[in-house]
């Protein structure tokens, strides 16, 4: 069975990291001309198959009359984040704000600079840190996101994600979610569904900015979760101390089952992009009755990326989307998402 | 540090039993003649400062021109369950659950007839039953609730619910909720608060009937939790098996790390009856601004039940609230609830 309250190792076995390849010179895609009416809940989606079986969806399961009608309080939409809602690529933002953490904390640990694998982020050292393993992954983010209060976090991540900004892109982390997926999210919810982001990062992490960048709050954020130790403070007051302890590992059967964990239901919707999220897709399906499962395909190498084995083109460790998904999704009707044919616009910009 | 991925005895530490000492013939208290005007919102409450701090609470917290106002977004009430909105005595009602449970699997077990401590239950042997130590629970419990899938468990606990009767009042169990607590979760829903139960108990268990029971669905229910194993059925359909692994251990400490963990946030507003509850309360003052702390205490032999040191009548073990908890409450303007002084009826019936 599977770990759920290992080392950090389970959590960062996901978040293997690949360096870029790609040039922060290249010019974004411009938004495209003439907007459509202000009817369309998806106006960033092309007319297609995908952008058919949303609509159908919502208008099946909110309508009394029809047998594929969903009661309100079963209307559960659930969202992998990274690749799904936003850019996973060339790392994934958690990675990169862990090592702006490192850079951050050095004038308080001089010895950094002469200890791996901290003294590699310091000086720059791409060719080492692409070497870096698990066990360095592991040092760096108990290093930089715990042995503080749960309080404390927080700001540290909204403050990075107003100023940190995409290698290629050039823009901030909120400014690189998928507008298609945002206009669902609105969609679903003026239909009285409930969006959750379900994620493999830190819980904590998505948490800080999920109300600003996707309009849910905190109880709406399932993620991977570090253990926490109640301890009192120089006042006696009651404080929540984040410990390097893995207690939730929320990918792939783990995604299943903290759901459960969390809302007690299965999801009705179901929207990811890799191995890690099949799990979450089979268990919105595994309910009977109606479901919507869709996969992202990132096939889209001038807007945004383009990777793993289902688009014939190398796999680059960050979100694989390999044959064997992309056959089950076919097999059981899942729907996937071409972001180059299916999206009309990427990102708001 | 508190373990949060032990066997089921960290959970059933909680739940050592004392046998019913009274007697199922005594005749329950009867509704209080002359209900309130319809505009109240405690009807169930006498005057006196338990209500007042209840109403004024609610009015500071919603009112924009009061320092004390606080958004929506943070209204967020949590409730321990037992003893602090139903009935905790003679024994915690899921442990009454297993036993029944025993019987009822017993045909399928001829081997429980000869073996302990399924014998002692199976004989109604109360002597031996009174001994029960952990070990026994956790044997008890990993036979009768765990081994099945999540889809499976609920419906056996809402039968239960349907037909068991509480010993002494001879009622079914949703009907020994306390009904002046029930008032209090619709005032402070009425109020724009999302009322969370958060129990020591099985969340499993509670979600089964807290929906119909309390009007509070199963997202808001956080309790201790079972770990889950995602498999898939014969039909190749995914589901989530009940493991005899306990994932979260919900009392003490445990309720203030869950609440973060499943809300991100600190409650405004805390209910609870006994040392399990202390650190919630805690956690609720410890956000600053205003919040609101409350512990039930069960001074009413005659409606109800008496106990624990703080009445000055025996300990029964079962909801312990001592001495140092009353003086906890009282140094830090927590509100003690007399059952006795401050509830003018208990129960609906």
């Amino acid at each position: 069975m599977k770990i759920r309250a290992a080392f950090l190792s389970a959590f960062l076995i996901s978040l293997i990291l690949i360096f870029p390849g790609c040039s922060k010179n290249r010019t974004p895609a411009a938004p495209t001309a003439g907007q459509p009416a202000a009817a369309d809940p998806l106006p960033s989606w092309n007319d297609g198959p995908a952008k058919r079986v949303i609509l159908d969806f919502v208008k099946s399961t909110t309508d009394k009359n029809n047998a594929k009608f969903v009661a309100p309080e079963d209307r559960i939409a659930t969202f992998d984040q990274d690749g799904t809602t936003w850019v996973e690529q060339p790392m994934y933002s958690q990675i990169l704000f862990a090592f702006d953490r490192v850079a951050a904390l050095a004038p308080q640990h001089p010895e950094w600079k002469t200890k791996m694998p901290f003294k590699a982020i310091l000086a720059g050292d791409k060719e080492a840190m692409a070497k870096f393993n698990l066990k360095d992954l592991e040092v760096i983010f108990a290093s930089t996101s715990t042995g503080m209060t749960t309080e404390a976090f927080g700001p540290i991540v909204k403050d990075w994600m107003a100023t940190a900004k995409h290698p290629r892109f050039d823009k901030p982390y909120p400014q690189m979610v998928y507008q298609p997926m945002l206009e669902v999210m609105k969609y679903l919810r003026d239909n009285g569904y409930r969006t959750y982001i379900v994620t493999g990062g830190g819980q904590d992490f998505v948490r800080s900015y999920a109300q600003a960048v996707y309009g849910i709050p905190p109880e709406q954020i399932i993620g991977s979760a570090l253990d926490t130790q109640y301890q009192y403070n120089k006042e006696g007051q009651g404080i929540l101390m984040r410990d390097p302890k893995l207690l939730l590992n929320n990918n792939g059967a783990g995604k299943a089952e903290d759901i459960y964990l969390f809302i007690g239901k299965h999801p009705k919707a179901a929207f990811g992009n890799t191995e890690g999220d099949r799990e979450m897709l089979e268990y919105a399906q595994a309910n009977g009755g109606a479901s919507l499962e869709m996969l992202v395909l990132h096939d889209d190498p001038t807007r945004e990326y383009a990777y793993g084995p289902a688009t014939g083109l190398p796999d680059t460790k960050v979100g694989t989307f390999s044959q064997a998904l992309y056959d089950e999704a076919k097999a059981k009707g899942w729907t996937v998402i071409s972001m180059k044919n299916d999206w009309k616009q990427i990102f708001a910009w």
